[in-house]
């Protein structure tokens, strides 16, 4: 199983690169993760900015030659980890830029004239490991559960990736947050999955 | 009334162009409108990417002075619009980097130790006007609404806007779009609104 780890965020003085590490531990000691990649979109320096217009087209965002070796990890991996904190109920603009130019139509998905298109990434996984200031029952009841829907429904099924695991940690400025707990899930997560 | 209008779409050959010149031409004919300001985030070659780190701190952010000119345009505004196109279920990546930066602790809202925050911002009242490919029972109900609950309840009502009126726009790439009329009923709201 090829994994491509997406890591969002600024300062790797954060939980969020705890959990990185935790993904990475844990997938080494997998027999089943044969290869890891890591896409640190701030240490890239990835342009989040989606621009077309009469030279650029948006239909030939597919085929962005600047954009080819991120479709390539896309395409690679079999298993897609999305690691990022939670900022005003969704993930950070720096991620969702990232979606707004990779997930391009005749790449993730074909609109066949149907209601919904084929999704072209169906086979792979994905995982998405969120953390947030706030406990986890604010998104879920006040926010209506809005950035799970975001990731699963809006995203991941419209490309065809339907094997989505969601890690959803609160409370994580707060003493009482049970860090090592939930690092310790996700590391024995990764250390074992199988698809 | 002072309106800031945040405009937020790569090419002004779209539809979202359009709207945005249906608001400028009823707030113009409107006496409740005293003064109109637009930011254009393209055209301003706003950099949508927060960063934050030892040096950088984000409790800093609500004085950073790269950012004092925005914060002025929300400050002096009574009204704020926002126009801007549904991506992947929400606003584009850009609009969302704007507001990791500019709706900062201490500026827009004030942690005192309780459940929520003390909204700074209150006072002031919001319109989203937005634009999608599909028809809008696709969000509403598929999508659980995601969109309004991030702007409505994340992050408008977090920072005490509570007046927030929307227009959503679908089947915007169809010909059977009624685009005239959709045109028309921005200008006619613009033209006529009170507060």
């Amino acid at each position: 199983m090829k994994t491509l780890v997406i890591y969002t965020h600024p300062n790797h003085q954060s939980l969020s690169y705890e959990f990185l590490q935790q993904v990475l531990q844990g997938s080494g000691e997998n027999p089943n993760i044969a290869e890891i990649q890591v896409l640190d979109l701030y240490e890239e320096g990835f342009d989040p900015v989606l621009v077309f217009n009469k030279e650029k087209r948006r239909r030939d965002m597919h085929i962005d030659p600047k954009l080819a070796k991120y479709r390539d990890q896309i395409q690679w991996a079999d298993k897609i980890v999305f690691v990022y904190p939670i900022w005003w109920g969704r993930p950070p603009a720096m991620l969702l830029g990232y979606i707004d130019q990779m997930f391009a139509s005749n790449f993730a998905y074909r609109d066949n004239g149907g209601m919904l298109p084929e999704g072209l990434l169906k086979g792979k996984s994905a995982v998405c490991i969120s953390t947030m200031k706030g406990p986890t029952f604010y998104p879920l009841y006040w926010l209506n559960n809005a950035h799970k829907i975001l990731m699963r429904k809006a995203l991941l099924s419209y490309v065809g990736i339907k094997n989505v695991k969601f890690f959803e940690f609160g409370n994580m400025e707060s003493p009482k947050g049970q860090h090592a707990q939930k690092l310790d899930k996700v590391y024995r997560y990764f250390k074992a999955v199988a698809r």
